[in-house]
């Protein structure tokens, strides 16, 4: 049995309130595991009349999890409005996120979901990550090219190797070395988190039809194939590179674990076109598991009862079996 | 009532043969209007047993049709063995383009559907242009920011503005003025052959996330946002530039008409993720209609019986369509 897991509640005034509190009221026929969040519990009250368990410690989630929303109250983020997000709001959403990392790793939570954060109010604060990925990743000593975002749905896993960057800049940014330790540690990340003993992983061209053996880009020539080959050289299942518009559609997704995608687009617009409401970030290469429903705040429908909790759902469900999974393999 | 229309049968060693003949053989449960094939008919006969009606002109194709693929045989395409391409064949190729694409200028064919050739043995036989779409539009004079290759599937079309060129030249091959020229097209594509009276474009944005207002990129800023106003100035729908991303599940296809995309995985990964079986290319910006099922020669499984005929009857569909649409607007 894991130790409950804790859901950072994300921005106080997005939607992540309301699909925490949604996903707990399905707790029973998504067959979730304990979790508790961890935010400002008003932030819940707002949009939501069902039960709440305020709490001290993650030991009291597993018993108040039956018959409320368990909830670890960190701070108070002011005067909070639905859909208007501000400074308050901003400090805690990461004071949230601080305390749900360290329950995770001094193991008391027994994963770490993280809810949707306002990149742009998190600046205004002084954030200097990217992202919580990188926020997280940082607090455990992980190097960025060690840490991998993985976006899961139901048919798809992809990894785009680089992330929020310009376009243009990703010719200069893919090497093989970042390849082959991005590769490295998502073909781990799928053996500990999924159970997979021998992924494989195909790689997608960056060119229009992967390049035609270089006549029309030479990325795949220099930087993809010789990685493939120095991957294939220490065991792993690697192939490709594949033109990427063939390889999405249900016959080719059978033919691997994980799509190795060269930049952001390559990766989600597949991910998102098929598994729009289910999609899930997690980041592999950590000492904890961490996943994340693949959305934002939506600061638009916030307070309007109308979130999707699909996401975080699938984001508690993922995140409590890789847990279960990597618990095993210790005992 | 339109003219037949003629089909290229492609490369006689490819799946271009079997699958025009099985799109003949689903004529009536696919209600396709009368049309012919274009090439060699022993490429066929090679692969198929049902009945042929060899045929000296297009008019005889709509009395042959009922009872038999009427074929327009223009030349010997020499030992034409499946799977195994050679000179002789993209010679046939060529020529049965050529015939098709001059029997619809003159109007003896209603449409033309090319079948799918191989780039690499037409450049050895001295042929220059990128591809099918260029040579046809060259044959009617039309500049090539004028000419547009949309996709076509059931859910989605899409228009890459730029196509088969290295992704990392892309940012300087876009310009406010090719983005105008080919949205123009395809405006006016959409209302000619699909009658759609005010059609709505939607515009993807270059980088990831649509660039956040230029932090992660500035091709947003620089030339899609310029190009969308002077759309909207001649009264065109121009709306976005919108992350990719998050344009191609169902809820935002509902939205628009076309997704105009940077570049062509942007444009063809969606695409091919939702609809691989029954993509159709389509030229926009000629005085004729043009269309092609969105797929190679597919060699290796050439004469096996294996080609699937949904984008060729896909394809056929959607020409007679469009051409009967526009032979209307002109009475």
């Amino acid at each position: 049995m894991i130790a409950p897991l804790a859901v950072s509640m994300g921005d106080p005034a997005g939607i992540g309130p309301e699909i925490v509190a949604k996903a707990w009221a399905m707790r029973e026929s998504a067959r979730l595991a304990p979790f508790f969040a961890v935010g400002d519990a008003r932030a819940i009250e707002r949009v939501w009349s069902g039960p709440i368990a305020t709490i001290d410690s993650p030991d009291a989630a597993p018993a108040a999890f039956a018959s409320a929303l368990p909830v670890l109250s960190v701070e108070d983020a002011g005067a909070i409005t639905p859909g208007e997000p501000d400074s308050d709001g901003a400090r805690c959403a990461l004071h949230s996120l601080e305390v749900a990392t360290g329950l995770a790793r001094t193991g008391a939570a027994g994963a770490l979901v993280t809810g949707p954060v306002s990149k742009a109010q998190l600046y205004k604060i002084g954030f200097t990550h990217p992202g919580q990925t990188e926020f997280v990743a940082e607090r455990f000593g992980v190097a960025g090219e060690n840490a991998v975002m993985m976006l899961v749905g139901p048919s798809l896993r992809v990894v785009p190797i680089t992330t929020h960057v310009p376009l243009a800049s990703v010719p200069s940014l893919l090497s093989v070395e970042l390849i082959v330790a991005k590769a490295r540690a998502t073909a781990r990340g799928l053996e500990r988190n999924f159970g997979i003993a021998e992924p494989r992983l195909a790689f997608a061209g960056f060119n229009p039809h992967a390049g035609e053996q270089g006549a029309i880009g030479r990325e795949e020539i220099d930087l993809i194939v010789p990685a493939i080959e120095a991957l294939r050289a220490e065991g792993i299942d690697a192939v490709g590179p594949f033109a990427s518009d063939t390889m999405f559609h249900a016959r080719a997704r059978s033919q691997y674990d994980v799509a190795m995608c060269c930049y952001h687009d390559q990766a989600l617009v597949p991910l998102k076109t098929l598994h729009f409401d289910e999609g899930v970030n997690m980041t592999l290469g950590l000492p904890i598991v961490r996943t994340s429903p693949d959305h934002g705040t939506a600061f638009a429908i916030a307070g309007k009862d109308k979130a999707e909790p699909g996401a975080t759902i699938a984001a508690i469900r993922i995140a409590a079996e890789a847990a279960q999974r990597r618990a095993a393999e210790r005992t």
